[in-house]
């Protein structure tokens, strides 16, 4: 769309990384009160007292504000991981276990906090899937870092490292992906706990 | 809900196997074209020149109905992956090797066929678990049978083949489920030949 820059717009244009955070944090407020579905870019100007003129100098479509609210929300997974990645003290065995563990219990807490999320997550899998590779590629980068200072310290014997952690990843998505996680929380699945045992065993040396 | 049995429903009774796979028929294709959410019980009848209420003496929701098609479907893997457990001349990991394959083609190929299918097989996740948790059940009821085996035959060393099963079985859902494969195609995973190996050395004696 065409935007004509007037003074105030101008003046506007210097707030903007405080416009843009409160347009995101306004959509992921709706995304999770209303849904991902149901919230349209009137909604969001409209509770922020703008224009949906407004909205669109920041973000173009609702997809590309979805973007940014789950961008941001990867980016905290993946502090979290990086953390455990950082700890000290730890053998690669117990930080990948720590970091699949984490993975997990913040998927099932944020379904919890936030029933709709799958909608949102959805929509990122079907219309955003630069994002979701960028989540799963920090991931997998952060498991492979591990799971070749386990290779290093003689733990674990895997020859292609970044195969390994890719497939470990793949291998826990039933645990971490809000779609599987929320909509299907009876279904049978191995406690973690067996499922990371199970997991290591692929990766470590002659038993 | 009450029926008046009167004499013409009485011979109805009478073909109510046809009756009710005629339902089920007509149902998975609505779900197959229009998709699951659009698809009404009046929609059903009227297609099947019937009224919804004779519909409903054979299934009393619209849920109910899904579990039918869901059901079917099913039923339709399982036969295929109890095929391979019983082809003669193969080992065991080559037998779950061909199974984990079977499973991620068939829910490609009937993904490609059936583009709403995962809107189905979520209201299934959401609404019927009885349905899911048999269909993971009767998997991993088979591949248990060939992790037992292998075992008996010194190709795997497994101490509870059971749990070994499930883990093997929710390792591979980001290929074999038919919300993540039809919604996240392009998203990166491992190939499926890759994540078998990695499966199977968590399986195998000491190398």
């Amino acid at each position: 769309m065409t935007v004509t820059v007037d003074p105030i717009s101008a003046i506007a244009e210097e707030s903007a990384p405080t416009t843009r955070c409160r347009i995101i944090a306004t959509a992921e407020r709706s995304f999770r009160e209303i849904g991902y579905q149901k919230t349209t870019v009137a909604d969001i100007a409209k509770t922020l007292k703008m224009s949906p003129a407004n909205v669109y100098r920041f973000f173009d479509s609702k997809k590309a504000i979805n973007e940014a609210v789950v961008g941001r929300l990867t980016r905290e997974v993946e502090v979290l991981i990086l953390a455990i990645a950082e700890a000290p003290g730890l053998s690669a065995a117990d930080r990948l276990s720590e970091m699949i563990t984490a993975l997990h219990r913040d998927c099932l807490e944020r379904c919890e906090a936030f029933p709709r999320m799958h909608e949102m997550v959805e929509a990122a899998m079907t219309e955003s899937w630069v994002v979701c590779r960028h989540h799963v590629d920090s991931i997998v980068a952060v498991f492979e870092r591990i799971i070749a200072e386990g290779v290093r310290r003689g733990e674990f014997a895997v020859e292609d490292t970044r195969l390994a952690a890719a497939c470990v990843h793949a291998a826990v998505v039933r645990y971490c992906h809000p779609v599987l996680v929320s909509q299907c929380p009876e279904a049978p699945v191995p406690p973690l706990d067996a499922m990371i045992a199970f997991l290591l065993r692929g990766l470590m040396p002659a038993r």
